[in-house]
């Protein structure tokens, strides 16, 4: 479907809210070097300063000739890549991101969202690998998505595709941070553990002791990351939370296969270190509510194959095989 | 995308509730010839009889070769398309339809889902021509879909992408025919107007007097017919429960839109006859609900061009283009 790759390494580059990640992937999908630069602020030219001296130092410690860069960031990219739509954590806002990063690295160039290059990153290397229709869920403070059919990665009319988080689930439910209601990152996802927990713990405190233990009995501190860990250690409440955020998972992954019909669902992001504790009420409810159930197949749930490193091993690839996000 | 299309015409067939619908269809997409059986009960035999006979009267009265047979049902088949998983009307169920008709009809066969027929004709020939990601939904009693990207139609991994009539869309909704609850059809359709309509006209008899008249006040009789041809008079409650589905629609569109970003979706089936009555405030909702809306473009919402005849005219064209559903 693409055009052939060429064997040579890339670079690729993961921007998260506080650290830029970059990465040397041999063609085979190895991560050959790191690097990584924190980037307090949201600053853009900080965060461009910070990817440019990444790259600049693989390079410079890489013996042969690179392809490319990759990058991949939370956010929305129209389809040319050339202008960051928005982002949630970053002050790019119509931002010019791929043209100011093509003048200053010189050279061949992915831009793209972080959740895409993962999907990728799956697909052609992971948990996904040969699909012919693969979908990328990223479980972390929200949900983020990625579409690979028969070897594309499909990023939509405008480049905004595989933005699930957002299909609405609960009409009236819990607001979201882009202003509607009821949103399926809401209720599946590390704000949703936290949002939860919150609430249990301000009305049955008793219940929620454990909980409470880990933020000095503050109920409104407690985030998705202290439910995480203290349903790893095996308490009841914690794990019933993390339970009802696998059943939601399960039933909005219903709700794709509905629309998309895919092979398989591959879960990544903070959350899915969580595993077979999220996984298997997901893989139950998606048991339940997969439309049509009993008459056709319905899609497999496997954990992501590479890690937090996926994202910047996937806009590697990207640069690499030469999917121009122009094309 | 697809391998160049055949100049010679082809026989497209359409297989309704009620009856086996089928024309000849030249390779600009015109309607050359047309033929239909009834097909009363829902035999499996007796349908594929009608199929045979209208493309062999068809065929018969055809001056020329014709490149081969399309067939269109609602239904689900797998990716194969030689089995029917499912089929609401008919009783094929597992049945090997077209193994049969490929014996019976000794010429080239496409056999596959209405709404994805229809979505490529709109594609090829109507309302989404030239699109690079469209998205067909055909209103109905229920909500079929057809998905075309980049020039190709979209089936899914096992051949049953589309069906987002059964997105859940209201946790513990209204009881669907598939067994879930809170389907997207059951809110968008000719079945949720009928369905709502008997709900106002037994609790506010007086406020549906309109539409009780049309069924001798029994309230329990009431269609989607009923409502849309009141609404059609100007009957100011048929309007606001015709309002109320397209808002409906235009919610569900925002879902899509965040799932798979099409560039236009078109609107078909029995109830878009109502056009704009429909189409308007599903539009309005669009503009309300959009995820990310002001960051980025949404899908035009447009009707269909080709009306009741894209089923038959999209199979003939996709056998004419060579689609082997096989591939």
């Amino acid at each position: 479907m693409t055009q052939p790759a060429s064997a040579l390494p890339a670079v690729g580059v993961d921007i998260g809210g506080t650290k830029v990640a970059g990465g040397v992937v041999a063609a085979d999908g190895t991560l050959l070097d790191t690097a990584r630069r924190a980037t307090p602020g949201s600053s853009v030219a900080d965060t461009e300063d910070a990817i440019v001296d990444v790259v600049e130092e693989l390079a410079g410690r890489h013996d042969g000739p690179l392809v490319g860069v990759g990058v991949g960031a939370a956010g929305w990219f129209d389809r040319t890549g050339d202008t960051v739509l928005f982002s949630p954590h970053l002050a790019w806002r119509n931002s010019t991101l791929r043209t100011d990063l093509a003048a200053r690295l010189q050279r061949p160039l992915w831009v793209g969202n972080d959740a895409d290059a993962a999907a990728w990153a799956e697909y052609r290397y992971g948990a996904a690998r040969g699909a012919s229709l693969a979908l990328m869920i990223t479980l972390g403070t929200g949900i983020g998505g990625g579409i690979v059919i028969d070897g594309r990665l499909q990023r939509g009319a405008h480049g905004v595709a595989g933005e699930w988080g957002h299909m609405r689930v609960v009409p009236d439910g819990r607001l979201c941070a882009c202003g509607n209601r009821g949103c399926w990152e809401q209720y599946a996802s590390g704000t949703a553990l936290g949002q939860t927990a919150r609430e249990v713990a301000l009305t049955s405190p008793a219940a929620a002791g454990r909980l409470l233990e880990r933020v000095d009995g503050r109920a409104e501190r407690l985030t998705g990351v202290d439910v995480a860990q203290t349903a790893a250690d095996g308490d009841p409440l914690a794990l019933e939370l993390v339970t009802e955020v696998g059943s939601w998972l399960g039933q909005g992954i219903a709700d794709l296969a509905a629309v998309l019909d895919p092979e398989v669902v591959v879960i990544g992001g903070g959350v899915s270190v969580l595993g077979e504790l999220v996984l298997g009420p997901a893989r139950a409810r998606l048991d339940r509510a997969l439309p049509g159930r009993g008459f056709r197949p319905g899609p497999r749930i496997v954990a992501a194959a590479l890690g937090p490193t996926a994202g910047l091993i996937g806009a590697a690839d990207l640069v690499r095989t030469g999917v121009d996000p122009r094309e």
